[in-house]
This record gives structure tokens, sequence and C-alpha cells, in this order.
């Protein structure tokens, strides 16, 4: 088996559809109530079998007359006819309209027997029983006749027709209460690893679990395609238990994924599994992120592995996988929405397979659409909500350069730039600021790569914090006090000084931070009082070279028991019962990309951030600059 | 009263927007599992409360080691370490890294203590308990930290986030298995009118009655803005009945719709429930269909009047009171969808009021956008399914000229037009021929009409029946006997002769129809024989000027004991178990229009028709020509 396990063919992305688009995942029929039926697709042609209206319907409020009688009449010399009744809608009408008479009528009444016409109420006077005509119809004015809308027999709907609330209605005047669509395929997941937890249940992280992603990411894809997706429960590489699995999906739906299987031992039992009851039709392609994708067939089901990182599984789902749900569920393809935009930072590559890069979008001030690689490694999660979309880059391309013009293919139709790209320190009043926005998209990169970023031209702005100067515009400012974050009535540390000389275990930010340059800057004040270097009394503290990515990181480290102190906020401190002690106030800065002011992401951000005071008086630890 | 029914102060749109959009329709939040929550709206803020990874993870395959052990190693000079121990994503790590040893690591494993970079297999070769590492790695290579994907206390996804896939991945990883959304306001559904039957009821046609178009049409257009539908029974004009639904829908739902309650009577009840128990904001918008359109508030529900018709019961409801709908459910206004194109005829205007015109929409050969009115009267349902969108014609205009460019509102971003625009005569195996194309629309107006519309070049192709001559390109031709269909078993009428010369009630096709020209065609030919005229003769048959729209309709007044003869298909006496005697066989012709014959459209028409022989072998009393 080695041979396959080292991928030798990889097929092309075509051959890959072509095998793919020749499985056989299309469900059969169901009948469905009418109320049910959005968004299914008619398995049959539907006929009117009545005729609508079912009668002749008087289409005005008005007077059903003989039209022969009313020829002639004006307004200045009207007709004058007797009435002998009157007939509602839901009436049956109780009384003919004879030579020289009416019958007041409502518009969706039966026309009553002899009329063949109706005048409308506006050109008619009512009195004592006799009404004056002041207008002449012809036969069939204001009437409509049975069966002129549809007629039973005619061709109402054709097969593979998707519901929406126009079909509904025309259905519903049919008086169609079910009917036939296309059942959903039934799409198994199988996510494979021992380390997966499902959500909500309880992790044990120095074993190595992790929270299963693909499942549910994967099962609402398939929703959206149009499939009925069915959960299963996770397996190990345990042959026996996979292969029980597998069967019994195989048995239940019309398509398996199984995600994660990529280990050689996961893949060897999935080999086994499908080559014993099956034909394994396709192993990789050439792709990335697409290498270990596996398709074949077995036990009357298609079947298809996914690769095990979610943005990998998504972005290989979508390509290959939802167009043969959609194809089987009686969906049409989407329009590909593809946005053209230039490369907002230059990218390399140093392999040569055709890779589909996922890419976030930006548009600048004059509505032209910035496309930047959205990269953090394939196993990270948060890429999933960071791209927009991804860029098909050809096997031979060595780089992309900044302001080149790409095409990004969008995960969906529906996908909108951000409004607002924001990037930088990750600062507890500014994400209140974030909540009052429509769709801004906020990374969290810290002060220095946020400053950087910036300088790139790539985001609407940047959020800084601690000592910094810059020329760039300033949309808002404000303090905040920070300090050592410690456990909650332990008194040991009472600043800098304390933390340096004693034997505590500390937990720092990582340089990129503004909170760690502003630490660094109390420690060379604290050593040029002491006549000693920086880099000394950071190598006193135990810990120093400890770093974390996220603000609250060290104080929840504290929190946990597993730190003396950390560096944080007052508020991080205070959101979590824990000590604090006060280092200082440093200056958080919202600076604008200066093209992008006008942007009207940009404008509403200006307009939140007139709040501030409001935002600063309910955050503790904060204050507005100079109060 | 009488001054409102008036409708004296028609509201402008932009008025009644401002007024539906005040009124108060968001619910509060729920929580639902993250397997329901696709397509939900967060309502608050998710913040991460876990780190992830929660651990300090391999990225690769490979060995974890000290990266200093591997200092200067490479291919020609490999260093040698100890193996020490596996470990498997899934397991706490049971041994440390010291100097000079290796672990064995699967991608996603926990790294064991000491160990700060792994080597991935493909630059190792291991050998008795040792391996040889070919190349240096720094600290931190092939290893995720802790926290580094989302760290505990940051931010992950802003209030009013609509749940797609990609945030429920992001979610899974967070292990959140609950997530809080924005309820889906619930919307109340009242249609009003006596003579209204819920779909699958039986009904009444005779005394009037139709089933209910709006309820269902109004319910799955709510569930598609984002809210949860409420059906009501129907109510007639009877005020204390009306009260009382009106009032428990106003308790139950956070807006209630009414439909069709445009009777004088009915608006002068709804009138008193509200004033009584609210307040009514507004009576009737200034654009067509919108007159009858009431907006109030009462017993803290709001409330929307729309009119019945359903067409204009649609539009009324996806122009003003969806958006407010989708804004309380946190959806995003959908991009209004507006496609150009080019009036295919003229269209003239008779009255001063703002308009929102029904539209179909036909692309020419050359990918340009045709746009042609749908106007079967409002009370029409198969308009619902006929029209794409709509123009907004403003109130001064008196005609729009063929070719003039117009703006069209599609119905919903995902409206497109149809693959094949196809008008003419209703013909059961062209009907087939239909089934199998993607997307075609057909209008049954009948040979006549067709053909004038194909002279006008709105459609691609045009059925034409009967007696025709034309330069038109034939895509495809067949004949279809046609003659008298009968009661079953009754041999009372042998011929054309018996029809005219009996007391026989008959009923005849239109002037449109293919067949009723072959039908006066033949009477000509015996009026010939006889030396009488046409007229004559069709003045002898008892419901010669009795015409029906659709070629169904005569055999279904007969098998109905209506009629004892009816003008028709042989295959239709055989659908329906009646007797045929045969006048005749007739052509039916498919006409392209010239300029559209390389459309995809019509390419696949034209393939579908290669099929003719089967079609015709499996149609009762059709064949191919000349044979």
């Amino acid at each position: 088996m080695t041979d396959r396990r080292e991928f030798r063919d990889l097929a092309s992305p075509a051959e890959a559809r072509a095998v793919i688009d020749g499985l056989d995942i299309a469900a059969g029929t169901e009948r469905v109530p009418l109320a049910d039926a959005r968004g299914r697709v008619l398995a049959e042609r539907v006929d009117a079998t009545i005729d609508v209206p079912g009668f002749d319907r008087a289409s005005m409020d008005g007077y059903a007359v003989r039209a022969a009688d009313t020829f002639g009449a004006d307004e200045a010399d009207p007709v004058t006819l007797d009435v002998v009744g009157t007939v509602h809608a839901g009436e049956n009408p109780d009384v003919d309209v004879a030579e020289g008479t009416a019958v007041e009528i409502s518009t969706g009444a039966v026309m009553p027997p002899d009329a063949d016409a109706v005048v409308m109420v506006e050109r008619t006077t009512e009195r004592d029983g006799d009404v004056a005509i002041r207008t002449g119809v012809a036969p069939g004015d204001n009437v409509m006749l049975s069966g002129t809308d549809i007629a039973a027999g005619a061709r109402a709907l054709g097969p593979g027709t998707r519901l929406t609330p126009r079909e509904i209605g025309l259905l519903s005047a049919l008086g169609v209460d079910a009917v036939p669509v296309r059942s959903r395929p039934v799409v198994g997941i199988i996510s494979t690893g021992d380390e997966l937890v499902r959500p909500g249940g309880d992790l044990d992280s120095a074993a190595g679990q992790i929270y299963d992603v693909n499942s549910y990411t994967l099962a609402s894809s398939i929703e959206e395609a149009g499939g009925a997706p069915k959960l299963y429960p996770h397996v190990g590489d345990d042959f026996d238990e996979m292969e029980r699995q597998l069967q019994q999906a195989a048995e239940e739906c019309d398509l398996v994924l199984s995600s994660g299987s990529t280990s050689a031992s996961a893949v060897d039992v999935i080999y086994r599994v499908i080559e014993n009851r099956g034909e394994l039709l396709l192993h990789g392609v050439a792709v990335k992120p697409g290498k270990p994708m596996l398709v074949g067939e077995f036990e009357d089901a298609a079947y298809v592995g996914l690769p095990g990182y979610p943005v990998s599984a998504l972005t290989i789902f979508r390509t290959f996988v939802a167009p043969a749900i959609r194809e089987a569920a009686g969906y049409e393809q989407p329009r590909t929405e593809v946005v053209t935009g230039q490369m907002a930072v230059r990218e390399r590559y140093d392999e040569g397979r055709r890779r589909l890069m996922p890419v976030g979008l930006v548009e600048d001030g004059q509505g032209r659409m910035r496309v930047y690689p959205v990269d953090k490694g394939s196993g990270a999660t948060t890429s999933l909500v960071e791209a927009d979309g991804f860029v098909e880059v050809p096997a031979d391309t060595i780089s992309l350069d900044a302001g080149e013009t790409v095409d990004v293919q969008l995960f969906s139709p529906e996908v909108r730039p951000p409004t607002l790209l924001c990037v930088g320190e990750d600062d507890p009043l500014f994400s209140r600021i974030l909540d009052r926005l429509d769709r801004p998209r906020y990374l969290p990169v810290g002060t220095t790569e946020g400053r950087r970023r910036l300088d790139a031209g790539v985001p609407d702005v940047a959020v800084v914090a601690g000592p910094t100067d810059s020329d760039y515009p300033v949309l808002g400012e404000w303090e905040r006090e920070w300090g050592l974050v410690v456990p909650a009535a332990d008194n040991r540390i009472d600043g800098l000084a304390a933390l340096v000389d004693g034997d505590y275990r500390f937990v720092n930010r990582g340089r990129d931070s503004g909170l760690r340059r502003s630490f660094d800057d109390a420690l060379a004040a604290l050593a040029d009082e002491r006549g000693e270097t920086r880099r000394a009394l950071g190598d006193a503290i135990d810990g120093y070279g400890l770093t974390t990515k996220a603000h609250e990181s060290p104080a929840r480290k504290v929190a946990a028991g597993a730190a003396d102190a950390g560096l944080g906020l007052r508020t991080t401190a205070d959101k979590l019962g824990l000590g604090f002690v006060s280092l200082g106030t440093q200056a958080v800065r919202v600076l604008a990309n200066p093209e992008r002011v006008e942007k009207a992401g940009v404008e509403q951000l200006e307009r939140a951030l007139d709040d501030l005071a409001s935002l600063v008086d309910a955050e503790a630890g904060f204050s507005l600059n100079g109060r």
C-alpha cells in the first residue's frame, strides 16, 4: 500500500470533478406539505386540475348587467336599470339578470346568470331600487372568465422548479396542499481522530483534545447545498470501529464524508474498508489543500474523504463536493461570484502545486477591492471567518506582486467585504465600539504588526497602544490603566521592583503588544534607577520570556493558579475577579489610513467614537486623555 | 369615516417606508443549539472562553525535539537523537524531551515537555531507536502554540453576525454548542374574505369559492425575510369574529398582516378594531398597487393591511414589509438586484399614479436583456410565476416605448431570466419536451397570439398549430389528431355533419387556438359541400360561440356532463377516458426567432427535439410528418 500513501498519481482538479460528478448520490422523491415546500425542487410536472377562477368572476365592485342594456349610456345620458338583487364574494347568486335589470356585485363574486359584464360602481348612481349607469360596457368588461388565469389540464410548473413564494402562490391557487419534491440526499459525516470532542463536551487539553470543527461546519454546508446532513460519532484509528461506522453510514446515506482521516494509519483503514466493500476511484488531487482527498463507492453509497484542517476541508467541500450535492438535490449551481481586485501585498510561493489561497477583501477609499492573503496555517479556525474567498494560483506561479490583479472566488454569492478592516492592539473598549458597527472585521495582531500593516496600506484603521508617534489621522484616543494582574487578596507583589526582586512566576505579552512596550519602558526606567540594564532585570523575572498572544491570557494563567503575576489591564483583573497592581496608564489611539477617511465604514466608526465618554465611564481603568 | 375610505391623502412611498420602519416588530433573543444556528443572527458578542489550540500542538508528523539539538544539521551532516517515546493526537505525552533525545509525534498531538520544535518526518531517518535529523529547526518550528489560533478572552464574533458554516466552524472550535440569537419576529397572517378555502379543502366554485393564495405565499415570504409566520383561520366581514381574531393575533405576534380586506365593509371593520385598540398610522400609498395598504399599531403589535390580489399583496409585501422584518430579524437587506434591459414592446399608461409594473425578462441572442410587461389583471395568480421583477414607472409617464431602457428590480437576487421563452399553442407533446429543459418559460397564448408576439420579436420560439405558413426557421414539426371529444361509449355523434345537424351542446376553443382554425376550416369545407356559409353552420351548433382558453377545457366540460361534444385532441380524450371522433390531423411547428437560434436555451431545445420520434410514439394521436 505504500505507493498509495505516497500519493504518486494526483488527479487534476478537472479529473476529480468528473469522478465526483459521476457518483450517484441522488435520493428519491417524496411528498411534502405546501407549508414546508419553500426551497424544495419539484420532482414532477404539476398541471392544473381545476380552472382558476372556477367561475366567471367580477373583477370590480359594481353592477352585473347585460352589456347590451348599457350601449349608448354616458355621463350626459345614463341608462337606468332595475336593481333586482345583490351578490357578494363567496355567495351563490340567487337571481338572474333579465333584460333591463342589474345585480349589485362585489369584487370576486360569481357573475349571476345572463349577466355578461360589470359596470364599476364609480360610474353608477343608485337610488330607490334603480341604478343609473353612466357608461357603456362591452360583454366581458370587468369579468374574469372561468379558467382565464389557468385552466384545468394546463401545464402549471415544470419538473425541477425550485419552489419560491411565487410558485407556492400558484400551487395554492390550484388547491395543491402537498407536492412531489426531490428528496434531499442524505450525507453522512464521520469525523475521525481520537482527539475530537463534540462542542459542549468537556475538553482535556493536556491530553491534546480539541473540539470537532468539521462536523458542524460540514453539516451546515451540506444543508446549504440542499442535502440532509447526518452526524455519526467520531471514530479513531481502530479498524473494526471505523469499518462498523462506515458500513452503517453507507447503509443509511447517499453520500458519506469523512474528514481528518489523513494520518497514514487512518488512511490505511479507510482504504481497506472501501476496497473490501467497494472501489476507491481517486486518491489525491493536485491542488493545495486537496492532496489527501479520497473518492470511492461502497455498499451503494458514494464516499469522499476530506482533509482534517477546517479551512482545507471546507474549501475542498465547496469546490468539489457541494456542486454534486446541489445537482442531486436539483438546486441550481450558484452563479460563481467572482470579485476582481488588486493584491494589497506581495505573496510568494515555494511549491509547484496549484493552490486555492484563502484571501480577505477590503474596499479602498475609491471603491476598489484590495485582496490580502489569510494564511494562519491550515489548522487555524479563525481563518474561516477572516477569509472571504480564495484565489486560484496556478502551479507555476512564483509570486503575486502587490497591485497585481486577481480574481477572487467568494465562498458564497452572499459574501460581502467587511465595512471596516481594523488591525492592531486588542482593547476591551475598542471591542465595545466594534459591537456598534455593521460587519466590521478585527484582526488582533498587536500594535507593532498593526502599525506595519497600516504602513503597507492594507487596513482601514489600526489600533495602537503605548508610546507611539505617527502622522496618521487620529480618529479617537483614550487612556487605559495597565500593570500586574495578581491573585485576588494576594498582596505579596506591590510594584515592579517586587516582581524583579522576588521569586514569582510571571507571564508576559509578546513584542507586538503595546502593553509589552510600556512594560519594557517601565523596566528600563527601574534599571536606570538602579544602574542596571533592562536585560538584567528581565532575566531576573521568571517568565519574562514566556509570552502570550492575547490580552487576557496572562491574567487567565493567574486565575488558573499557573502564575503569580501577569501583564494586563485593570479592566481584565476586575472582570476575572483578580487583584491588580497599577504600573501606569497608556494611550490607545485609533489611527486611520489617510486614503480611507471618507469610506462609509470609517465614517461610521468615527460616529461611534463620538460616544467615547460614556464608554470610558462604563469600563474600569479607562479614561479620556487629559482627565 | 367616509373621508378615509375615499383614500383622500395617500402617503408617498417614502412616507410609507418611514412609517413601517418606525414600527416596533423586533422580537427578543433566544438560545439555539449550534446544529440549528445556520442563518440565525447573533444577539450578543461571543468571546472565546478557551484557548484554541488548548495546548502547544504539533502541526506536522515528525519528531519533537529541542531545537538547539538540531542546530547545524543538514543532509550531508545529520544529527542523531535518541528516540525516547511516541505521542499521538489525543494522548497525554508521558515522556520529556531531554537534551539529545527526540519523541516521535503525530500531527495534532501535544508537544511533550521541554520540546520546542518539530522536525517533519520527511527530513528524518529512523533506525534502531535512533533518528537521524537532516535539517536544523528553530524554536517554534512546526508547532502551533496554545492560544495562537484564538485565545481565551479574545473577541470571536460580533453581535449581529449572520451565522454561516464558517462562523459555525469557529464556534465549534470554541466548544460553543448553543448560541444567543435574535428571535425571529412572529408575523401573523389573517386572510379575509368569506370566499376563501385553504388549499386541500373542497371548493364550491358555484358559490364563488376560491383557494386562499396569500396565506402560503406570505408565509413563505415571511420565512425568507427571517420571520416566523403564523397562519390564522380566514375571517369574513363579521365585526366580532374579525375583532376576536385580530386581537388574538396581536397578543401572539410581533406583526399582524391581513390581506384582502379591501372591500369597504372589511375596511370599516378593521378601522374600528385598530382605532378602538390602537392607532391607524397610514391609509393608502400613492403607488399602484398599494392604494389600499393600511398601517397601524394595536395591543403592542404592529399591523399592516395588504391588498387582496396575490401579485399586489406580494409586491407590496416585498417593497414595504419585508425590509422591516429583515431589520427586526437582523438580516441584511439584500443587494437590490437591478437588471437593466430594453422594453420589448410599447406600454401605455392612463393613470397618474406611480406604478410597480410586473415584467418578465428574456435574453436576446446577444446576451442583452429584453423586458416585457406581465399584466394579466391583478387577480391572476399565474402572473406570480410569469414575472421576474418590476419596473418602477413614475406617475407622470405616459408610455414606455419599445427599445427604451428600463431598470428592473428583481423579485429576489436569485431570480434569473428563463433559459427559453416559448409562447403559442398548448400542446401535450411540446409540454413533455419542456419537461426536459432547464428553466423554460411557457406562455400558452394560442397560435395566433403566439405568432403575433414572435413577429414583435419578444419570445425565443413560438409553437403554432394548424394551417400556417411562415419564413421562420422550423426547429421541429409533428402532426396531432384532432376532432370531437364526446362522452365514453356515446356514439350519437359520428362526424362534423352530425354535430351541425343534431341537437348537441358543444364547447369550442377561442380564435387564438390553432385547433379552432382547423375546426373552422373543416366547417367551411362542409359548408362548401352543402352550398351554405360557414357562419350558418356555426350558428346551427349550440355552443359554437362558447369558447374556452385552455386546450383540455372543452373535453373536461364533456367529462363533467356539461356538454355533449368539445373540440380537442385524441390524446386528451384518451387521458380523460372519453370517446373521440377524429376530424383530421394538423401540423404543430416550433418556430424560432431568427435572432435567437444560437442562444443556449434554443440550442438545448433543438437537442431535445432530436428525440421527437420516441415522444411521438408515447403519445396517442401524434405522428411525425409524412408518416
